[in-house]
């Protein structure tokens, strides 16, 4: 495995192998990683010959109030746990690699970076669109993996792909969950015993959500309202949105009437975790 | 040569060529094609194995009260204009083949796209960043050719491939000139002969303002009013603007103090001109 910190040298690594027709698949991460990031790099390396991490907190996906400083910087672990799953590239470059001073550029993903937690965090869909247009632009893979666990980002990122015709496949992979059901995130280390015990709700909602639907429950209301019972029962918690979308356009629906997601985002301490899961109900009969 | 209407066709046609290491030069039109745009083709032709051009009107740049509809179309003359000066590959596809109704994403170049045009046409430059970044996707150039004649254009192109890492080296041309010095534009066609006489006025106006900076005037009000009084008594024209900016950033000048453009934009019955020139200064010495 290599690591490098320059944009040249992603390109110089990756040349000869892209020539000779090696296929990259490409896992873009924030650091601090956890078991998710480590299936999604371990499903690039099942479906590609060349396997290329990035590892760099952008901080244009950050608002002023959020957390860029506090936000954790594991880079040793880091590099170990690419190493093990099988990763041949890390590219771990420093902001200034990223941003030149004069930078004007953004990439927007209209109305999709608008409702759920684009509503919460002003600019975040727009930094996260173009630092991975960025990446894309740098490493050329020919396909990149994205965790379900933040599902709008994945359906943005999918939508930018298709609509700026970018030459990549996007590969959505499951969430991974700790025992008892919790989404792995790498702010869960922030989450003491009690908070921990509390952040169990989210699951415990969209799980009995999913459930509901699957026993005939169609009013998003209805849906909605328990699932807010059931987090806040827990204990103390800010909920952001609890709610049930379209799976594709991320329009918030009154009836879940086709294939749909209850997302939920909840601040628990400093933490705001989020979460989600499919609802599909069978197609209509005629 | 090849003539395709779809991105799926060019990625075939381009592929091979591309994994053999031939270089692809790229000169993105809208078709009505030119001298200017020849030169572009032709300059392609010399740097790279293989050189495609794109013929597209594309609607997200034109305004609503703009000539979208009324904009030339000379397919037949395009393709025989491509083949002559050596073309490999044009792509020519209809506005459903680039633009799903679902699209939402845009690119955006930041502060290069308000002054100047783009204070004259809101949108346009977006529409602009868009369509060739989607066109750099499909096509995948080495280099891509664009002409001076478009000079707010060029600069936005260059800022936006810097700033998202496009692997493509953009190469700026000069303008090519009719005999009299009327900048060569596929909206010249709608000039009449009296119209045409009072369009040399800009570059009359360029040229002079270019002699007078390298005379030693460096007041900017008072270059820019010489140029309005040179074109305004040529005839009835509105100008949209008459300026010098800064060649990088585009940045309004009061003093004629560093590389700079002198950018002119002029309604001549229903046809809008645009034209600019350098005014360079030696280098201040210490």
């Amino acid at each position: 495995m290599i690591a490098v910190q320059t944009i040249q040298a992603v390109r110089q690594e990756l040349g000869p192998g892209r020539r000779a027709g090696r296929r990259v698949g490409f896992v873009p991460t924030m650091g601090a990683l956890h078991e998710g990031h480590v299936s999604l790099i371990r499903a690039a390396r099942r479906e590609c010959e060349c396997v290329v991490v990035s590892i760099f907190v952008n901080p244009t996906q950050f608002g002023p109030s959020e957390d860029l400083a506090g936000y954790p910087r594991t880079l040793d672990e880091d590099l170990r746990a690419c190493q093990a799953a099988g990763t041949d590239l890390v590219f771990a470059p420093a902001a200034c690699e990223m941003y030149r001073p004069d930078a004007v550029t953004t990439v927007h993903v209209g109305k999709l970076s608008e409702p759920l937690c684009g509503a919460f965090r002003p600019g975040h869909f727009d930094g996260v669109a173009t630092v991975v247009a960025k990446l894309f632009h740098i490493v050329m893979p020919d396909r990149a993996y994205f965790g379900e666990k933040d599902y709008q980002q994945l359906v943005v990122i999918r939508q930018m792909v298709r609509d700026l015709d970018m030459p990549v496949e996007i590969v959505g992979c499951p969430t991974v969950r700790e025992a008892g059901g919790l989404a792995m995130s790498s702010r869960n280390r922030y989450l003491n015993v009690e908070q921990r015990r509390q952040a169990l709700r989210l699951y415990q909602a969209l799980t009995e959500a999913q459930q509901a639907v699957a026993a005939g429950t169609r009013d998003v209301a209805t849906l909605c309202d328990t699932m807010r019972q059931r987090i806040l029962a827990g204990g103390p918690a800010r909920i952001d949105y609890v709610t049930i979308v379209d799976a594709v356009s991320l329009e918030a629906l009154e009836t879940v009437d086709r294939a749909a997601r209850v997302c939920v985002a909840v601040r628990i301490g400093d933490c705001r975790l989020i979460d989600n899961m499919p609802v599909d109900v069978p197609a209509a009969q005629g």
